[in-house]
């Protein structure tokens, strides 16, 4: 006894999604065909509308509905001279978010990872070697990675890659460390200990 | 600096689904557009299909894509005396699944609440109760509502407008307590009490 053959099949592909289990997309699929139909008719559109107008920049792989280049490549007023790596478009925008950075951005669109199956190949880390190879003017490459295995792994490949090209930027990555208004009590162990080797001095 | 247009758009249409909340849609609107187009392709079929050949069984409100009548109240062995009242079709098929009932049911499509501005006329209880009256032949109804203020107020409606339709069914519900293999370190001290209330004979 199950339900209808196209309520599974929906339920199938939001099952599909990051964050989604069974047990949600089941309610989901309910909800979309049953008690708001008018959020599916307009899922449709916005969907088609997206893949029609979204792509990536040519230069940095962000997220763009602005032709070849995305708003910040085509900003001219931009510092050219520092290079932030960020995993995902979404990594970006929390960054630009701060009004901290005015540099240039790299996005990777995922990071290493051997367990998940994907390599550097699969990631945009050639063009990131090639575009600092074609920009010698970039003198620093900032990491915005998660300091995980998988970014940690990720930062030690592309330094890697870069020596072997003569790429001779500086390299360094956001400070890691108990966040700002955060609570020792439920930090792990791994956090507390980093933060207790690269202690600050007291200024 | 903000998202594309069509990503801000498409990440509110999932955000608009229950359990989904801003952090993941954005996730999800960056998924389906740049790094899984294929499952953005199959979500708009199978929306479209799901949309065209679902419906509401008119007897119970079930999900159905049979037409009419859902494959349950077209099921002649089914036994006609009993009826089981669900909030959800996924309510349904989770009863569904112990074997352990085999009578009709039928499908409120939500409970009463006020907080959330859903009446009596919101959900299916005078189709219910008009349900109750053709067919004096269901002598049990029984009510397998979640045990919240929700279901309890649900029940109480009904049972009250079934008394001034003179309609006479026996009314029960589910047992309420301790989930089996449930751990009574981690139950709220609503259901400890409330099992302390209705213990059972240890026979």
């Amino acid at each position: 006894m199950a339900l209808p053959k196209r309520i599974v099949e929906l339920s199938e592909r939001f099952s599909s999604l990051p964050g989604i289990g069974p047990k949600l997309s089941n309610r989901i699929a309910l909800y979309l065909t049953i008690t708001n139909k008018t959020l599916a008719d307009r899922m449709i559109r916005s969907l088609g509308s997206a893949m029609d107008e979204i792509g990536q920049c040519k230069n940095c792989f962000n997220v763009t509905d602005n032709g070849e280049l995305c708003h910040i490549c085509n900003d001219e007023r931009r510092d050219e001279n520092k290079l932030l790596v960020v995993e995902t478009p979404l990594d970006l925008y929390t960054i630009e978010d701060t009004s901290e950075y005015n540099g240039l951005y790299h996005v990777l669109n995922g990071l290493i990872s051997p367990v998940n199956g994907i390599g550097p190949d699969d990631i945009t880390i050639n063009q990131l070697v090639s575009r600092l190879e074609a920009n010698p003017d970039i003198s620093e490459v900032i990491f915005g990675l998660n300091p995980t295995i998988e970014g940690d792994s990720t930062i030690m490949y592309i330094s890697e890659e870069m020596r072997k090209k003569g790429v001779s930027a500086n390299l360094t990555r956001l400070a890691t460390g108990i966040p700002t208004g955060g609570s020792i009590e439920y930090m792990s162990s791994q956090t507390i200990s980093d933060s207790l080797k690269r202690r600050d001095k007291v200024s």
